[in-house]
């Protein structure tokens, strides 16, 4: 690899210690190590830490004063980490995407780049809450101390990721202990309980982290089943709602080295969303996210096996198919599967531009209203739509789409626009003005931007546009752990982002009125969406 | 002061944090705080460690974003170590002298400079080992592990830091956890031991320790009772034998500045010499000092209440009187009473050239006669001399030098000028061209240099050139609180000096040889003495 990575071996030959040369090992140890460092690395200064300096010094006398430096490649600084006799067949490292509800991590070895193994897990703190804001509010009310509310958030993360990382070392063949740095990609909350640091002012006005960019640390700080001191190196954030994981989707999109304007979207909890090129970097973030992520959906669930991910109405036939993750019976509906099926009820006239399941089951061809007839019931009191009738489902009931869950994910996809026209509007960028949208996450994975633009939730751009990213925040952190230029850019980012905060953004609240109908109140906006309904009738139905 | 401590408070007033700057806590701290930096300062990396961030943060804010930022000013970096809502009374920090027996301390105050406390205890250690060699054994063989021989040693010397700590803070009227950094200054095995580093290597050839400079750590990396994040600042070593107390004489007496060549002489369970100027330093140790220290002698003692430090011999009235520490009835004898003691007796022709006791009662006046026959006794089957009769003596047994301490103190002695001509004969210097020798400690401080010229254990120079220099082990570590020109002087000089190995050195045995006689087989090299014997007398006795 010509990058730098966040750990390097350097070879280092000593002279032998002798009544003539009565240098203390470490001082030897540091004399040739300086002589050995290339241009890069020879204008930075070497620290041995404390914890370092027995260990190190002993495994430098046992392979006789010769062998290589593990060296943890900081910014400002070198750090001594270990000292091995011979080549290490790999140095591996663990980039980390630190999700609020899962974990998922590669393994990667920093001496060629390859990956050596990927693997994930459940957040163990969703034993304290599945949200952000109850974790916040546990943190601060579960006791203080070393059983307090705080140092247990952080003890079931930490829990959490070396159980992750005895996952990746098994499949790799090493140990945990070989795992030579760590880079976490995160959101500022899940950061600051990683770091044990107090999360209260995150989500009270006006919304400051206790830190955006910490100083690496050392993987012993934390409590990390690691090699003790693998750097930790934890991706800055900008403000409490806009993390490490989105610098990380900036870093792997390359979007702060474009020369045109493109834009970023990651819809998780919130959807977050950047906008800029290589001259200029603006962000926002809003509770756009839990109808789309299936949190909020009754029949809603994560990007998992057996959730509905692609639903396609035959027009002609009136037959609904659906595809489900991993092809295994449903049982429930992810965010994808949801944008789908309710473009597809649009288009079929079952869903009207406000978002009301509202289909006259006397009017169109009679397959037609023979599929309403089966489909369209009432459900605990409520309009709802079958998706999947009990038969054919995981749990034996039915999948349903009820008007709840459509009014979520009405204000859902409203609040998406609304934040894409905020953005934009800002810095008077038309949508027609982007080169790219790089759709990050499992949200850029499943969906088809097709659907979300009859939606009115994407902007009715050339599908081409469109990118999906995967998982970017996982990307990031590999880019970090790779490659210097990474985490310079990193840092620089994380200073260059413009941040609005759409909490008290006037203009976003009425943005957001003028999205609650499908696709817009304005259609000239999606002129290749048929409209229905106010006596006008665009396109073919 | 126009030096720049080693912790230092900097005002700093940090915007509010509001809905358009939500900089986080630290971010805006670090922001605001490099602004506030003078030019020395401005240009070094902040950095904040990560057991700072949590308490920082919280205080930053309990301040109101505005206060004083606590820095430990470290060469390549500063690091964030506290921050307080107003400017304090105090910066209290610890200069320590570290010695294998006794530990000094000084508490100073960064601010001003001026001293507010001084204390010393016993060290701990001492139960495990009086001496180096024992507690390097002891080490060693003492077990492995939490309890093991080595972690019991560094716990011993903590406990009685924290107890010197506790000292200094009661006489202060402040808490131990004020105070906010620590010097140490003290031999190599005694700084290996404090940090839980292994000496084994250090007492064997080819004498090699673990480390000779160390990083600057915190203090709750070893469990000092202090700050936690108070800095650990420890002077650096030049081998084995070559301790940072060496550094701190060098320090304190500014022979690293001279223009003229001069020497310094530090007397402690070894006798260590540096020769140098601001060009070139070299320096060497060897055994000289046990007899001197009061290690050894069957009635010597550490210069402390009790011991005999100065004795003089009327050689009108024959009369002998001492003068013993605090005026307290003597107990012993310490090094500088031992030197006073045997040149009174070789003068009054009761110790021989050859350091035996061996004065011919029949000859001269008859208070000479009697004085003999009272004093000269065969104590244990060898020949002995009663300095205090039993019946002025603290413990009720007579004070007495016998034939077996004066053998010892004649191994000291020639020793000390064989290390002396040793080392200047390595560098073509002669004793009349050196402009000053520095004489460090309580030997420093006591002895009398007549006596010691006389001999032949200090060169045959007019007495003006010796200059007592105190603790300057103490006065060292005090330099490198206060100071950091000190400090980078500290780093450079342990870099800077050349040491020579005397255990392995042909010419050392040689000049050893030579020096056996009082005041040496060459008398011609101390003409102010009187020689007797060999039928020659010089000068009058």
């Amino acid at each position: 690899m010509d990058t730098l990575p966040l750990v390097r071996c350097v070879g280092v030959t000593a002279p032998q210690p002798s009544l003539q040369d009565n240098t203390a090992d470490l001082d030897r140890l540091r004399a040739a190590l300086v002589h050995s460092l290339d241009q890069g690395l020879a204008t930075r200064p070497l620290a041995i830490p404390f914890a370092a300096m027995g260990p190190v010094a002993a495994r430098f006398r046992e392979a006789g004063f010769s062998g290589l430096a593990v060296l943890n490649v900081l910014p400002d600084r070198l750090e001594l980490a270990d000292f091995l006799a011979a080549p290490p067949p790999l140095l591996p490292a663990m980039a980390l995407d630190l999700g609020t509800t899962h974990l998922e991590a590669t393994l990667l070895d920093l001496q060629t780049g390859s990956t050596l193994a990927r693997a994930h897990t459940p957040n163990r703190q969703i034993e304290y809450g599945a949200d952000i804001l109850t974790r916040i509010h546990f943190a601060a009310t579960g006791g203080k101390g070393e059983a307090g509310g705080l140092a247990r958030l952080q003890q079931a993360v930490v829990e959490s990721i070396n159980s992750l990382a005895g996952d990746l070392a098994r499949h790799a063949d090493i140990t945990p202990q070989a795992i030579r740095a760590v880079s976490v990609s995160g959101n500022t909350t899940m950061v600051h309980l990683l770091l044990g640091l107090d999360p209260y002012h995150i989500c009270r006005e006006p919304y400051i982290p206790l830190v955006n960019a910490p100083d690496p640390l050392a993987a012993a700080d934390i409590g990390l089943a690691i090699h003790p001191r693998a750097p930790v190196w934890v991706l800055p954030s900008t403000g409490s709602y806009f993390g490490g994981d989105l610098i990380s989707g900036i870093l792997a999109s390359g979007l702060d080295r474009m020369e045109e304007t493109c834009m970023l979207i990651d819809v998780g909890t919130n959807a977050e969303v950047v906008l800029g090129n290589r001259d200029w970097l603006i962000a926002c973030a809003g509770a756009a996210g839990p109808a789309l992520e299936g949190g909020v959906a009754r029949m809603g669930m994560r990007a998992g096996p057996g959730a509905i991910e692609h639903v396609r109405l035959d027009r002609q036939q009136w037959r609904l198919e659906y595809a489900t993750i991993d092809d295994t019976p449903p049982a429930g509906i992810c965010g994808s599967g949801l944008i789908d099926l309710v473009a597809e009820l649009y288009l079929a006239r079952i869903v009207d531009l406000r978002g009301k399941l509202q289909a006259d089951a006397d009017q169109g061809p009679a397959a037609r209203r023979e599929f309403i007839r089966a489909r369209l019931r009432e459900v605990d009191g409520e309009p709802a739509f079958i998706v999947a009738p009990a038969a054919e489902t995981a749990h034996g009931r039915p999948v349903v789409l009820s008007q709840v869950d459509l009014d979520a994910m009405m204000r859902s996809k409203a609040a998406m626009y609304a934040i894409l026209t905020t953005l934009t509007g800002q810095v008077g960028v038309a949508f027609s003005d982007l080169a790219a949208i790089f759709v990050a996450g499992a949200f850029g994975r499943h969906i088809d931007p097709r659907q979300a633009i009859v939606l009115g939730m994407l902007p009715d751009l050339p599908l081409s546009t469109y990118r999906p990213l995967g998982n970017s925040s996982l990307k990031g952190a590999e880019l970090i752990l790779l490659d210097e230029e990474a985490r310079r850019r990193s840092g620089e980012i994380g200073r260059r982002i413009t941040y609005i905060e759409l909490n008290v953004n006037q203009e976003f609240m009425i943005r957001f009125s003028g999205s609650r109908f499908i696709p817009h109140t304005d259609p000239a906006l999606f002129p290749s969406v048929p409209v229905f309904g106010n006596g006008r009738r665009a396109g073919k139905a």
